[in-house]
């Protein structure tokens, strides 16, 4: 791929020695927009995170939030058009890591005309990225912080995501990735994949408190009849409207694929390119990422020597814990990026 | 349904006062082939569990495991001939619970001529049948003996359920259950939905160690290309191959709308059936009916008075335990049955 375009949102200003940026990496499924702002005013992923006074503080940081490279939110991915034949590159665009995602993003660090960023940051797959761009840009990394990731995802992380894509190769409106031009995507097994994230993003505990066994009143019903099920139903089409199915594919892959140790003779010394000043934050109930993918990063980043710290948050919300548990993260996210 | 049949295996020999017979309920995909016999010397799905001097003694007992009602393995379930069509049920078989399954073996029972089982025994599907079992029928049932079940499904594990189900209805092939005519059936929908059942029957260390991140060789790929995606793909292909998904699909329903307190003023008054000695097995890691599940039936025992006692085994095994921890399983349940 020659050229690529990436889209991205910011908020606050950046300041005259042009060292308060904040990158800012999403989910899987998330776009930049984290935040409303004068220009869309729809409420953003992380709304209660950001802004004066907040978590990430709009009155000291300039904060950048990047659409994934090979997602489908305005950064070049599977849809866009593939300028050597003029239809979208489909299931032909090029395997990407999250390397590259980085690297991508990287750019857009420097066309803001930044050259170290007060901290890197982000949740789940952003905070992958985090640690990978830190990795990859020690020198331009002042602060990392990861929350709910893993240095490297372990074998059912990889097998939630390995059924998620079985269920969408599946779909015969897949067509093998070349649906775009048809009026009818796979978006029932888009769905679908998405309800096997939601499991993996929230708890037991949650649920049993939640919904318990709670019914619709639909009766007996194969589909949605439990509240549990009618809530998975309405999560499933909720994303599956809004993201292309090809995206999923190669950003559900790229997790997979990531360690820090890639291309490096161990895991421990891809570790060791990580200099800055990093906080790792993990959930007790997370299911995907769970609590002992982040001790094991912070133990390989101790071992290197590097300036590590680690907060475990005991909560039911699970991996979600960061869209939902804003009084328990805005704490320890402010005195890292501020004290 | 006016008429069914119940398939069914024995091992021992039925003594001459009756009162030796223990009826083993399987989980939701294995058969009543439990164990290789005389006439059938494959060997079952608990072949180390049954035997001379083993789990369950064919010296001492004589042990019946019936095939389910809406299952796939002989006894009547969608794929059989409803006479009032003269074609295969389908999706029209009667919705059943598992109190009907219980009925419908204790039918089996009665006809050998047994009126009172030294024990009901099952893991899984299996001892959730043995409970309901133990409350349908407390005279004729001197000891329950429930493994790696629950007294009414959680909502993760309901979720689970249900997007199995999703996968399988989401796929065309399955053509709205009518699929028995035509010569392609919903294969690899059903092997997906197996796969989704495989993450939860495993756990999170057993697959670190066993597996890690190794690979298979295959290269960048959205299928198996880590080898514990090729564990998955080939486990989903193994039961894909043999397993009427509208048996699935009616089964795993069944197993949903589960509860001890079904049609009762309340939960503990269903629990309060149950008057037999009671031996409940959990396994610490157990994703799918976790070991909270095992305790919260075994509370509500206790409050009705019954003689319930738990054993909380500690394997990685997960779910999957009492298939492969027979060294952990066979001295408590020979304590249980013959002590």
């Amino acid at each position: 791929m020659a050229r690529f375009e990436m889209a991205f949102e910011t908020w606050g200003e950046l300041n005259p020695k042009r060292d308060n940026a904040v990158l800012l990496f999403c989910g899987l499924s998330a776009s930049s927009h984290a935040c409303s702002h004068s220009d869309d005013a729809r409420p953003g992923w992380w709304e209660s995170m950001i802004g004066s006074g907040f978590a990430l503080d709009t009155d000291r940081s300039f904060i950048i939030c990047v659409n994934h490279l090979g997602g489908c939110f305005g950064s070049t991915g599977p849809a866009s058009l593939n300028p050597a034949t003029q239809k979208p590159y489909g299931p032909e665009f090029p395997p990407f890591l999250l390397r590259d995602m980085v690297h991508a993003a990287h750019a857009v660090v420097r066309h803001l005309g930044i050259e170290r960023l007060h901290a890197v940051i982000g949740p789940s797959l952003g905070g992958m990225l985090a640690f990978e761009y830190g990795a990859c840009f020690p020198e331009e990394t002042a602060r990392i912080l990861s929350i709910s990731a893993t240095g490297r995802p372990g074998p059912q992380s990889i097998s939630f995501r390995y059924v998620q894509r079985q269920v969408i190769m599946n779909d015969p409106l897949w067509r093998e990735g070349w649906y775009y031009a048809f009026p009818d995507w796979p978006v029932s097994s888009m769905a679908i994949a998405r309800q096997i994230g939601n499991i993996s993003y929230r708890s037991r505990g949650e649920w049993e408190s939640r919904f318990g066994r709670a019914r619709t009143g639909v009766g007996y019903s194969f589909g949605p009849d439990f509240q549990v099920e009618s809530y998975l139903h309405h999560m499933g089409n909720k994303l599956a409207n809004q993201f292309d199915p090809n995206s999923f594919l190669f950003l559900s892959k790229a997790m997979d694929l990531f360690s820090l140790g890639y291309a490096h003779p161990s895991y421990q010394s891809g570790v060791a390119r990580i200099q800055s000043q990093t906080l790792i934050i993990g959930v007790t109930t997370d299911m995907l990422f769970p609590i002992q993918e982040q001790e094991s990063i912070y133990h390989a980043l101790l071992a290197c020597g590097a300036p590590a710290e680690m907060i475990s948050l005991d909560t039911p919300a699970g991996h979600d814990a960061f869209l939902v548990e804003v009084d328990l993260f805005t704490p320890p996210i402010r005195r890292f990026l501020y004290a």
